[in-house]
């Protein structure tokens, strides 16, 4: 074991350089400042061990291997886009980029080196090499005397997996940037990643509206034709995105529009922007030999290509400029708002030829391992700067991600399907600072249907993707109503969602958030003892079962939005279910019942709802859900919702909700308190600066509401 | 590019040395002298490319890249046990052993860095380190401007995997042994890997009988019990398996008897022995604490514990006797016939934490991962050499293998349990030298069973495990006379199977067969434009198949069982099917149907039959189905029977049975010949040495049969 020079280098975050780290990183790449002064701002207590118990084993036949202590019940979230499980204590992950993460080694389309632990810090491995963690699933030789070693013969007490002292992580050969995190609490740990980032990402306002894909090969007249739909059917929509057909050529493309089926891209994003939509567009990253760009990327690009088409190394500062460039001219200054950055992990499909390998070679010298596992993160960057550059907030949705990416407005998606994964998905986002949509595709009947846009409507971005299945909102009428509501009911949210992003940004408190980030172990224990929940158990000796079936009760069907929403989706077949509830007294946010918290509930709703929950005292900012989101210098009404009979205080953020002008200090925090007076009536202040942009006006109260009230 | 040396090492088989590969590898663990005399036999062509086609990268960022041309339509089989798929061209095989295999990532039990094409010649890469090859999976820049890439706007003739002119095989980066096997046909190939890595298993007689193995936790009285209940019942069994329970402590392992569930192993192993059963042992590698080997073993282990258990690094010679010595005393003197060696894959099912990680270190300095894809490999051949020690033959199962194992006596099987992927592994294992058995557990219904019955009586290890569902052959009753059909004609089939493994052992030839070892490329291809067959399709733009859907029709679906019987499943739910028959008439083996090959058959059976054909002019060998296989000394009865209308040659081998004698001579092959008579009769003679040991007799003949005769 060697000595370690831990280094103190943002408020709370310490950082020791194994080896020689060679090259590309997540962090490098991105470039994001910390935000030092919010980080100043929370506590600053140590991590909870001396950095003297941390291990390196520098002689081990792989490389380097870091180990770090764990307690016997320390729980451990993070490492990206995990589809399987929350807690990931015990589990080795293997943190390779895969666009087909069906079993749970840990790959995944956002494999973050990074995870935090409920005893309150967390560790990241700035790394473009695959890293792997062992949290906790390795046992060495000394640690088999420690009385786990049980006869399974005899059955009592055999576990499948004993307990490991420790989380040893396999460092890159070369080595890396390694980063620890002080809490003290696990969501103060993630803030803490998110800050040290550069913040959250705060989308433009029309982002966190309705999104609508329209099929493949659609025409401009009929892409406007079914965004007037919406309008006609009065659905709310503020994006429209175009999917393989609108390139001249796709598979490979050619990022030019089809002369055919768009010969006026320029009025025709214009036209739809009069009607107030916003166009994005689907794209991949490998060049058409018919591309413009073919001629100049290729020697810029890898040595194998995908699809037929390039694959370039964007690293090269010249081969980003001419993505830019020409993207550039041919969207984003005609109005696009922004892109879906497909297949950037590759389409395997359990087929590896649909990426380039990991011995592909780069004119950067980066491997083909290191380009694949940061190749969303290049797109993601190079399209942010893009905008930028035009003062122009963008939102889009990315297919692979990486560390240091909660400043990038993108929001993951897969092509996996199936709803409870993408509820725990939207949790275990929270983790790593990336965003999950759970994407609307198409269902297996009218309830799997309202069950699925009832979650996305609580999500970081509300999407029907009806690329190859060609569905619309209206498309099960029998529940046309339901659909309706729920999207309008997003609209009525625009502020109180903005505020939360706000707050991600700024703060680095993620806008949607997992259990873990809200309830300490503690309270998640003493809720669970007090209720009648499945534990954990070991059933053995069954061909079914043949090491054992675990029947743990993770709350990850369940998330909070902002600070002051609980959402607990239900699934198809379901009418009811239980709720792990936080400490207090809160409301069915539709139906006005009331609860205690602190303990699991079992609540029931039918087809029309989806549980959502809302604390006592809490004060959501409401708007009027109009067909699409305000723009900049639209003044619309804003209501204040308080819930129940306690005093509460909410926030409230704004700016010019497209621009980034709000970097530049344009933009203000107000501040929503409602107390009772000794009358027993209440007092409702709104407070903040007046010179700020403030887009609302006129500001109504509704006070000591059980239920969100009626429009 | 870089000058390769390809060096001529056995007839047909050249070596290329890249880099300076270290250690451990298959071949020279296993250590067998290639079958030259065999070798020297076969044609002697050279492969159907030049070795300077053949590419060396030694500058790419990766290592080692070698690549070998590739024809539009060649078609690659091998790397292992693969569940997924025959035909492994145009994927990216990752050659890691994984006890889990459920994705076609390559990963499997037995991930054999080796494959062979249908052009005719074999390539190996001798290493323990994971090799990754992509089989035409990668495309690179040249190759974009082929003519090849389209427009999938315009959908016709969009790809969504394009053809690759190149398999690259990315070598560990301190080289390694690369083998090519010249063919002339693909059969030809795979034999010649066989000969030079030893020749074929042969297994004992009683190998080749029915296998039981008793639920976990039985007793010697339990064991001796069930053991009756075949004879009782009139079922053969030749060998009873004991599971955990049998050692006195099991996960981890101490592989000594419990004194309270078996008081006296020497007694019950000859009581068992004495109504002609043999046990066989189930173990894993990890040491238990409370095993006589722990102290000794300490510090011949791995620096890492599984379920707390010792990883002995059975490389290091001292480690290996004590094993050897340990099991000698303990088992194998006292007659127990061989091992089920499990979990030497470790036992991940999505989780790690059940193997040592990839670094842990061995005293050897073999890191983890190169001790984990060949742990298997050291078993079976630490075990073989035991029971050679006494002169005896072994036949065992085996979880984990790679290359160079087709001397070992051992069968691979999974925890996995998809009937149609166990069909289609059958297949695949003869393209790498592997066997597989199909074992059955239980069934989701009457029909689930008798079709998997069916089938793993035609398979190398015909296996009831019961151990965590205690099904017996009888547990169906309604369908019992159908098991005990199956098990008594495999016995009837005996001196068949013997002879085809005898021809493995000595010519190379897998005794089950997949039928592209069978029927060339050409001979496919034109019964499959005779019939009605599903073809290969895209289906593009739907969101199920995002990536387009082939439906090619591989025929992995049966097999050849020698060189006589063809193999053709049935599957819960299927009461008829599509059977590709090679050229010549064929007879349905039980029905006496006839058919046309060359062509593809509809053939439909009852649940009582599964179909099986056998080839116009075929003699088969057959004795009374007896309870047990014949034992050394024995004599038995046999009758050839011809089939068909057709003059015919069979071959029969023979030896004791039992022990290691036929390598020094003592065995001998005879030829059984059936002709025509110019007066419609037959004239049917057997010849063959006069002084080798034949356990046979009377001899019988019946000619000019189209079923198989009742007993």
């Amino acid at each position: 074991m060697s000595k370690q020079q831990w280094m103190p280098v943002a408020p709370g975050v310490w950082r020791l350089t194994v080896g020689s780290p060679q090259g590309l990183t997540p962090l490098s790449w991105i470039g994001a400042s910390p935000r030092t002064e919010a980080l100043e701002r929370l506590p600053q207590n140590p991590p909870p061990f001396d950095f003297s118990e941390i291990g390196l084993d520098e002689n081990g036949s792989r490389g380097f291997v870091l180990s770090f202590p764990l307690d016997a019940e320390e729980k451990l979230y993070g490492t990206g886009l995990q589809f399987m499980r929350m807690n990931q204590r015990g589990r080795t992950r293997y943190l390779r980029v895969n666009s087909d993460p069906k079993q749970d080694t840990g790959e995944s389309h956002a494999p973050v080196p990074f995870y935090a632990s409920d005893r309150g810090y967390g560790v990241l491995v700035d790394s473009a090499a695959i890293v792997t963690m062992h949290l906790g699933s390795t046992m060495k030789r000394g640690d088999a005397r420690d009385g786990q070693v049980r006869d399974r013969n005899e059955r009592k007490g055999w576990k499948a997996t004993l307990v490991s002292p420790r989380a040893e992580i396999v460092l890159p050969a070369d080595g890396a940037d390694v980063y620890v995190f002080a809490g003290p609490t696990l969501g103060e740990a993630v803030c803490r990643y998110n800050l040290f980032c550069g913040g959250g990402a705060l989308p433009p306002k029309w982002g966190l509206g309705f999104w609508h894909r329209v099929p493949t090969l659609y025409s401009d007249s009929e892409a406007l034709e079914e965004a007037l739909e919406f309008r006609k059917r009065d659905y709310p929509c503020d994006v429209v995105g175009l999917e393989p057909g609108w390139h001249s050529k796709s598979y490979p493309v050619t990022y030019e529009w089809d002369k055919t089926r768009f010969p006026d891209p320029a009025r025709f994003v214009r036209e739809m922007d009069e009607h107030g939509f916003r166009i994005n567009l689907w794209e991949h990253p490998y060049v058409s030999p018919d591309s413009e760009l073919y001629a100049e990327l290729e020697p810029l690009s890898g040595s194998h290509t995908v699809w037929g088409g390039l694959a370039p190394d964007y690293t090269v500062p010249e081969a980003a400029a001419l993505y830019k460039e020409q993207h550039d001219k041919r969207h984003v200054e005609i109005g696009v708002s922004g892109y879906k950055l497909d297949e950037c992990d590759g389409s395997e499909l359990t087929n590896n030829a649909w990426m380039f390998p990991a011995h592909a070679a780069f004119p950067s010298g980066h491997d083909g391992e290191r380009m694949r596992q940061l190749y969303g993160l290049l797109f993601q960057k190079m399209t942010d700067d893009l905008f930028r550059s035009h003062n122009r907030r963008t939102y889009g949705l990315i297919r692979a991600s990486n560390a240091a990416a909660s400043p990038m407005p993108y929001v993951l998606y897969s092509d996996l399907y199936d709803h409870r994964q993408f509820i725990r998905a939207l949790g275990n986002a929270s983790f790593s600072g990336l965003l999950w949509t759970p994407e609307v595709r198409k269902a297996k009947s009218a309830e799997d249907w309202v069950r699925r846009m009832q979650s996305v409507c609580f999500s970081p971005l509300a999407m029907l993707n009806a690329w190859g299945d060609g569905t619309k909102p209206w498309s099960y009428s029998e529940v046309e109503p339901i659909i309706r509501h729920y999207i309008k009911l997003r609209m009525r949210l625009l502020p109180y969602l903005y505020t939360a992003f706000a707050r991600y940004k700024e703060e680095g408190v993620p806008p949607f958030r997992a259990m873990p980030l809200v309830m300490s172990r503690e309270e998640i224990a003493r809720a669970e003892a007090g209720g009648t929940v499945a534990g954990e158990g070991d059933i053995l000796n069954t061909t079914d079962a043949a090491y054992g079936k675990r029947t743990s009760r993770e709350w990850d069907d369940q998330y909070m939005v902002g600070d002051e929403l609980l959402v607990a989706p239900l699934f198809e077949g379901e009418s009811e279910r239980n709720v792990l509830l936080p400490p207090g007294i809160w409301y069915g946010f539709e139906t006005g019942d009331r609860y205690e918290g602190g303990r699991i509930v079992r609540v029931s709703a039918d087809l029309a709802h989806i549980p959502v929950f809302v604390r006592d005292g809490a004060i959501i900012p409401t708007i009027p859900a109009a067909p699409r989101a305000p723009r900049k210098g639209e003044t619309t009404p804003l209501q204040f919702v308080h819930f129940g009979t306690a005093d509460g205080v909410g926030r409230l953020y704004d700016d010019d909700g497209e621009t980034l002008d709000c970097e530049r200090g344009a933009k203000g925090w107000w501040t929503a308190a409602v107390s009772r007076t000794p009358n027993g009536g209440y007092d409702a202040r709104l407070s903040g600066p007046d010179d700020a942009a403030f887009a609302y006006g006129p500001v109504s109260w509704k006070l000591a509401q059980t239920s969100l009230p009626a429009e």
